[in-house]
């Protein structure tokens, strides 16, 4: 029943970004910076330089591993430069402005859980901070140390460690290192029919390892679509040991070991390797997008969707200032992006039932695609497509703002349906007037709807506005910190899939119940007794 | 949005059973004990009488409580001999013996959060053992204290927290006490036009806390039927302070609060309310039965139904002796009973369609009910609606079949595709073999696939063998002990759905990763220092 993969983790010839999202090649040049930037009022007239390390002072390790260990460990400045900081906006502004997180002493690329585990005897014995980091797309501080409590630091990377090691067919499961990426781990599942299904936006530069640490959310909106549903058993190396949970389809026995693990962003244990379940790969697709002039009308479509039976794979709800971003509609509509997909059966017929609830709220189908009881041909519906490509461009768009002085950024919580409407009102005015009062310019504050449920939504905002020449980063944590406010009002959550890192902290600390932050921080203390781990991530 | 729903809960004028399963007058009589019996060899040739509380000696209790929880309290010996066990086999055979488990010094029926804290407080500074009590369902041990490190034992009874506090209905969702008993809370969310569609065998006589503590894995074969994937936030009283999580349809905000007390089994804390979600009442249904002639070819129906969009709310594979003993089939075939519900669309077509998929591995389906596209009348299929009939009454024959003398007892697990036929083979062979070198009778071992998942399945057993006179309870455990080794041979998990409690705990402990009994270890210290709460359960 089981097979093994042999294969090697694919190689590229591109060149990731040390400062930036991406690949170096992707990002926009200085005339295209240029251009987006004068669509913001307030921006310069000009970018700001790409950042070079060599222009960083970079301080020679203050720790040396011990030879039977340097074979896995780099002190290259640029490898460690890349591994200062994730790739927040904050991120970005602060290599573009000279100021990178703390650089750690080392890189270390462990090839197995023997590696890991040596690593982290070896770094608690000296009292080195160990930041566990797979693909380093983290957005909320979560792979960068900051404090001084530690003699040194050290950036355990993962990718390494990026093999399908086992594949079950006939079960629907494979085990899979943690350090794998995205396009790495569809690669290797392809030839045995099956796929994870788990399409993040970071999807090419993060690692399964990443998304099990973090929680990550996935790209299907509605339905079984958070990473922690797709976990039948997690290896996890500990400084106390490892654990390795049984690979089950479900267990009633005591708390899942499972679930503990999840969401403990490397402050808890380094997640080698996970068995996981797949899916087939799709066979038939249908997607149509609707357009509503009255947002409430829009938010009662995509609840009645997320109640319905219909399942869709793909049901966002972009605002209109969203829409106009991305291409989607540009009279000041809202629309809803809709997608089936299924390996088992045609789904142009639940499209059209879906168009038709869509309808009943108010939204307006004009085009044939799909929901004329067809399917997609290759190219989908045109607006489908306009979001799709704008979409995945975003984070290299963001970053080219960045480089004209901008602020642009997003942030993303998870509400019940009773809170979302004043939540997403809450958070346009008042993060907008802050922007305004902080820059004197006019601000742009979007939502979208990027996961559904029966009981709520996750709204995911997108902020762009005029920076402060040299001090966007104090501009950011201040609109964020207004955000965090209006979000902790309505009792939204501090984060739906971004993880919680150094960022969220405060914000988390205040979600979190009392006793179970009892609990975490003496789990904590059994499995890390030396504090090396993660440190400042969800407890002290 | 949301409404308050003022009724008390149900009452009742008949009596619940203080030693067996359920109520005093469905319990078969004499005549129909010693006609079940006769159909075992090896029996007792008339029934062991009904024991009585007074042929006990209960002790007064060790401990009387402050004045100001008096009200609160109850020493009455039946109701203290009511709380002493849960009400598995062993646990009806003890009470038959005259040998009941350490029967509770004190019983207390708090009525809000407030009391319960008042009753942890006073338990901890006296040293008072605390045992968490919702239906006294447990099949597992998970409500008798055992041991004497404690001055004394409190049952801590939820039933009196038993309302549904508050009805979100376009959110779909309530607040629920901990203490509300099945049937009560659909008649309390009835009104609403909501349920939350959890029928657990033990749905009458359980709670929703007891749910929760337990990770009750419910009636639905497929799709979401465990609770834990049914919460929104808990909230759990601990000696440490109370906690309470947010109300939220998804968070990716740290490892998930609700997760570590979901499974606790009452050794962390006391759940006294969760807010959970609801569906609307299904309005669709149709049903119907498939037989197979070979066993393996209905798991690769089963295994294919699983894997397909279909959901059916009911897909349950009973071996031929499983639909023999329900009166499913008496051919020597196995029976699946299929079944679809929605409140959102016809399912006859899924219906059709899955018996389609059923036949093509083999299956034969004769009847005519729903399978022709047409959905189920009043009764169903004839098949499904026996052996409806036979699940509601099983524990009130397994109980007449103690009183015989006899053993009859099931235990489940779970365990993926792989897997599946070898552990089903050994264990009826196994533990078949080891009941009749124990009690020199022939023996039977059924086996169901109770839930099935994309990934594996839930095997349940039921064992009916002849007993030995007055050491009925040492053959269970013998028999139960060789049925561990299986499991575990199988890496099958120690429990679907019945809990870990007392009896389990030697297959809990060697499930469950060392680093994650330290990390529970730790988190019960920190949450309940004094050690009072369910001592001996998950962890010692």
């Amino acid at each position: 029943m089981a097979g093994t993969t042999p294969q090697p983790p694919q190689s590229t010839s591109r060149t990731r970004s040390w400062w930036g999202w991406g690949w170096t090649d992707a990002h926009p040049d200085d005339a295209e910076c240029t251009a987006i930037g004068a669509l913001l009022p307030g921006t310069l007239s000009r970018p700001l330089p790409v950042p070079r390390v060599r222009d960083l002072a970079v301080a020679g390790p203050a720790v040396e591993p011990p030879p039977s260990l340097g074979h896995l460990v780099s002190a290259d400045p640029g490898d460690r430069a890349a591994h200062a900081m994730g790739k927040a906006y904050r991120d970005v502004v602060r290599a573009l402005r000279g100021r990178p997180g703390r650089i750690p002493d080392l890189v270390a690329r462990p090839t197995d859980d023997q590696g890991v585990a040596d690593l982290l005897d070896w770094a608690g014995e000296r009292q080195v901070a160990v930041v566990p980091y797979g693909g380093g797309s983290s957005v909320s501080g979560g792979v960068e140390y900051r404090g001084d409590a530690h003699r040194a630091v050290l950036s355990l990377d993962l990718t390494a460690m990026g093999r399908v090691l086992e594949v079950d067919t006939a079960g629907r499961a494979a085990r899979i290192q943690a350090g794998t990426l995205g396009p790495s781990l569809e690669d290797q599942l392809r030839p045995h029919g099956l796929t994870l299904r788990h399409f993040p936006q970071s999807f090419e530069f993060s690692t399964l390892g990443g998304w099990l640490a973090t929680r990550a959310g996935g790209h299907y909106a509605t339905g079984r679509t958070h990473i922690d549903d797709f976990v039948q058993s997690l290896r996890v190396v500990t400084p106390a040991g490892t654990s390795s949970s049984w690979r089950l389809p479900a267990s009633g026995a005591g708390p899942s070991p499972d679930r503990l693990f999840l969401g403990s962003e490397g402050a808890l244990g380094v997640i080698t390797e996970a068995w996981v379940r797949l899916q087939e790969r799709p066979r038939h697709k249908a997607s149509a997008a609707v357009a509503f002039t009255d947002f409430q009308g829009a938010l009662g479509a995509v609840r009645a969707l997320a109640q319905s039976d219909l399942s869709p794979a793909n049901c966002r709800l972009l605002d209109a200032g969203e829409a106009a971003l991305s291409g989607a509609a540009h009279d000041g509509s809202s629309v809803l992006v809709l997608g089936f997909e299924s390996a088992d059966e045609p789904v142009a017929a639940r499209l059209e039932r879906a168009v038709a609830l869509a309808r009943s709220h108010g939204g307006r189908h004009e085009g044939t695609d799909g929901a004329g009881g067809r399917e997609d041909g290759p190219d989908g519906d045109a607006a489908v497509r306009a979001w799709r490509s704008a979409f995945l461009r975003m984070p290299y768009l963001r970053d080219g703002l960045a480089r004209m002085g901008a602020v642009a950024e997003t942030f993303e919580t998870a509400a019940t349906w009773d809170r979302i409407p004043g939540l997403i009102d809450d958070v346009r005015r008042e993060v907008g007037e802050a922007a305004v009062k902080a820059t004197g310019f006019p601000a742009t504050v979007n939502c979208r709807l990027t996961h559904v449920y029966p009981d709520g939504a996750a709204p995911y905002f997108t902020v762009l506005a005029a920076g402060r020449p040299g001090d966007e980063v104090a501009v950011w944590d201040d609109l964020k910190a207004v955000a965090g406010e209006v979000l902790h009002r309505h009792r939204a959550t501090i984060t739906h899939h971004h993880a919680v890192g150094r960022d969220h902290r405060p914000g988390y600390d205040r979600q979190r119940p009392e006793p179970f932050a009892l609990a975490l921080r003496a789990a904590k203390g059994a499995l890390d007794p030396r504090g090396i781990l993660n440190p400042g991530v969800l407890v002290d």
